[in-house]
């Protein structure tokens, strides 16, 4: 959408308008990087809440919330969004330019012959595509990504710089890939000869009989990955492949930067996971589970589906549908809050403790 | 091992076999992904615990667990695992097809002269070779791999897509990088031209004097890094080079994804660090430590042989050998276990401990 | 600085010396790795504190604390180091042989034409650089660092190999980027038709009325990023665009390895943020603010001017200026020592307070 006026955006972004339907919108900006516009047009402000309409100039145009009256801004032309974020993201979808990559195969980028490159595929300088790939129609692959033999793109997926998918990846449609993020790194999956050091304690809760010297075995990765559609993997996250099945994740599900997820993992659709967060091997996620920065989710875990945890949760057992935790280690939020609370007056109890039992002492004696 | 029957898979895998054992194995497989086989063989059901084996078929190959009776559930052929998780190591090893990389240099990677690669090593497209790097025999380095001037790597190394390896990095033989790993990065590491706020609050632990603004001068790092042979490091974990002396990793030591190696940190060999652990500068770890995921450990800690920290562990100080940890900050799990039971009454001991004052008070009162 | 005789190298360290200042200094390293020296100089120990300074050995150049006496140790020059991390700036900068590229364009770099290349640039091999990007004078580009379309870098920056520099992108002067980092990557920040699980949560502190399923609508990030001068970002740490404004991050600051910076986020001058720090959209951070390792900083959150937060402290709301904090959820310094003391006592808090209840009820019923 590069020229657009502001009747047709309106019309696009599903919304009321009002003033001068003609103007042409070039782009959005914050109320204080805009001002008044001739008929050529320019800049729409976002004013979607009155503390930012103080900073609108007269002559402008803007997106207001339902109820604000542009007349009162002395605006030109207005965009009423009844919830302002949902609108947020189509107009920013409307003027996002994206990656820019030229259209075709790159002369640099080495494309093994057995590739099957769909209709419309833009592959950036210096890619890689390994033998047996198979990218869908409309799909864009940055420089320097690498695509491993035998992976599977659906059609319209973004790949963007230096992203890494190796062998056997199976993906939907519209899969996008922030810099550096990689998908089907091996496992991180060891075993020792004997009964190891962490198996004993978690057989024990601690204690440990004797320690001795012991290798790690490495267990190899033969699962592979498979994405469901419309996935989002934040830059550098890591999503490593199974151990026999595939690790596996669901459409609609949204990653975070520095992410990472375990060998053999399932989540459902739907889901956040946020900055930092790490799911170790095996656990399974069910469908909308929100995890927010940095919350950590022990191996073979189960989590239900619609669980909220807030930001630097711990997980270290099972989470039953639907509830909202936060703390480390993970309980409830309320109960979270209140042990927060207590928390903070804990170093007063203990002294009200040791003055009760002063007193209680004394009327032992008394007695 | 392209092909082979489960007479010589048994073998190979030190293993008890049982029933037809010229049927070639293909590969290995979840019970539900298996079916009856023919002459021609196919892939072997892994169903090592009875829970797993209700759903092999009949006719199938199986990897039982011993003490279970292939003619229970009617196969051809088993082999059976008397530890599961270390027949795992050598079964999947056999079926991995590994990194696919083409013989011989790439010619499109960019290997300055004075590199020397040794015999067998496959370089794949568009990786970059510095100045007088040394590759030892059977090494692979995949695409857009990057390696400094005078770095040097052992035999059979494998560097997966997009690896760093900076100049002056010493590896042993196998060592693993996963995808978009970087070792040799620099330490960060600055200082003020006078005490800083952090100097002076490890000084009064809280209090400060007055804050006045500084700027950060950069130590620059000299230090290289030595690892040992047989490591692995996850995709885009970072270990960064030493100040003046390396940073060095002992042989054995497997570090998951996105972890970070604080400059100058020494650990030593046959450790396990899971996904997203911080190591702060400086610190020491010793032998067979297990640190679990996001465990972070401060700077300049020193941390003995044999120690277990479990998930999120917050360490910022000393731990003695053997011990076995958890919790926020790092205490013995027995007593962490024993906190977090009392944590979640806290909210009622609160409320006990104000009625209990409340009674006093009226016993009080009435004596 | 390629060869310099210590009075030389005194000079540029603004010290004291002590000696024959005419002997050449190659390097410095630990007093174990260094030794006598001849006419043809060598390497010069660091031995800034006396325990240190035993492994000196007679006959060799050493760096001391001031107020260590050169004659005891029987050397033949020194320096003294009145502050001995400052002088470690110094010397380790003098040393440091810097990222080898080769000095202008190499043939395998693909430049957009467009691209205006300042005076003295160095690019390495298979470096993507886009259209009308500017990099100002001096800066070297390593091997398989991409940089988009519209990005500015200022002079005298080092960008490290397979560093992501997206569209759009403001870098001032002498900015490092370690390997695999990432700047301009997409925010995280989708919305749902109707109000979202978190929102309800956030509103309600955990309740919620019912559960529905939704997808999740992605916000496109129109913003770029603005960096200052003198800024680092560590290896694999990765920095989002803004939604509308650019996230944005002031001169001097440093950003060690695995830090996630979310869109919008405004970071003040000479802060420091450690490894695996995050810091979730839209939130403030003052000028000379500390953030040690795994801190987590949540979204919309204002910290205020020369805040520390010790390890794996979890910001959860607002922190006053040169406040210093710590702990899950953070506290200041001094109340999380009382707590952490408090906690351990927990167990035994627990058993006391049973007890004095049995005792007061006893007392009740005698009275």
């Amino acid at each position: 959408m590069k020229s657009v006026n502001i009747g047709e955006l309106a019309r696009a972004l599903d919304a009321r308008s009002w003033g001068d339907l003609t103007l042409p919108v070039t782009g959005a900006a914050e109320p204080a990087s805009t001002g008044p516009v001739g008929p050529e047009g320019g800049m729409i402000a976002m004013a979607m809440s009155p503390k930012y309409a103080d900073a609108l100039q007269p002559g402008s145009m803007a997106i207001l919330a339902e109820g604000m009256d542009p007349e009162v801004y002395g605006l030109k032309a207005a965009i009423f969004a009844p919830r302002p974020r949902l609108l947020m993201a189509g107009l920013t979808r409307a003027f996002d330019p994206g990656l820019d990559i030229a259209p075709g195969i790159h002369p640099s980028a080495i494309v093994d012959p057995s590739a099957r490159i769909g209709e419309g595929v833009a592959i950036a300088p210096l890619a890689v595509i390994g033998a047996n790939v198979r990218i869908g129609a409309g799909s864009r692959i940055a420089a320097h990504v690498s695509i491993g033999r035998d992976s599977v793109l659906g059609e319209n997926c973004v790949i963007h710089p230096g992203a890494r998918i190796a062998h056997g990846v199976k993906a939907g449609d519209r899969l996008i890939m922030q810099p550096g993020s990689s998908i089907g790194g091996d496992g991180f999956s060891f075993v020792t000869p004997e009964e190891s050091g962490i198996e004993e304690i978690r057989r024990t809760l601690g204690p440990r009989a004797d320690i001795h010297a012991q290798h790690w075995t490495r267990i190899h990765s033969l699962g592979g990955v498979e994405l469901g559609d419309d996935i989002e993997l934040g830059a550098n996250s890591t999503i490593d492949r199974g151990t026999i099945r595939a690790t596996r994740i669901g459409s609609g599900t949204k990653i975070d930067n520095l992410v990472q997820i375990g060998h053999n993992v399932e989540i459902g659709t739907d889901c956040l996971l946020c900055g930092l967060v790490g799911v170790a091997g095996s656990s399974r996620i069910g469908d909308r589970v929100v995890l927010a920065g940095q919350v950590g989710v022990s191996d073979n875990i189960v989590i239900g589906d619609d669980v909220i945890a807030g930001g630097a949760t711990k997980i270290f057992s099972r989470v039953p549908a639907g509830r909202v935790i936060l703390g480390h280690p993970a309980v409830k939020m309320e109960t979270q809050m209140e042990i927060q609370k207590a928390m903070r007056r804990l170093p007063r109890f203990a002294q009200q403790l040791a003055k009760l039992q002063e007193t209680v002492t004394r009327l032992l004696e008394k007695g």
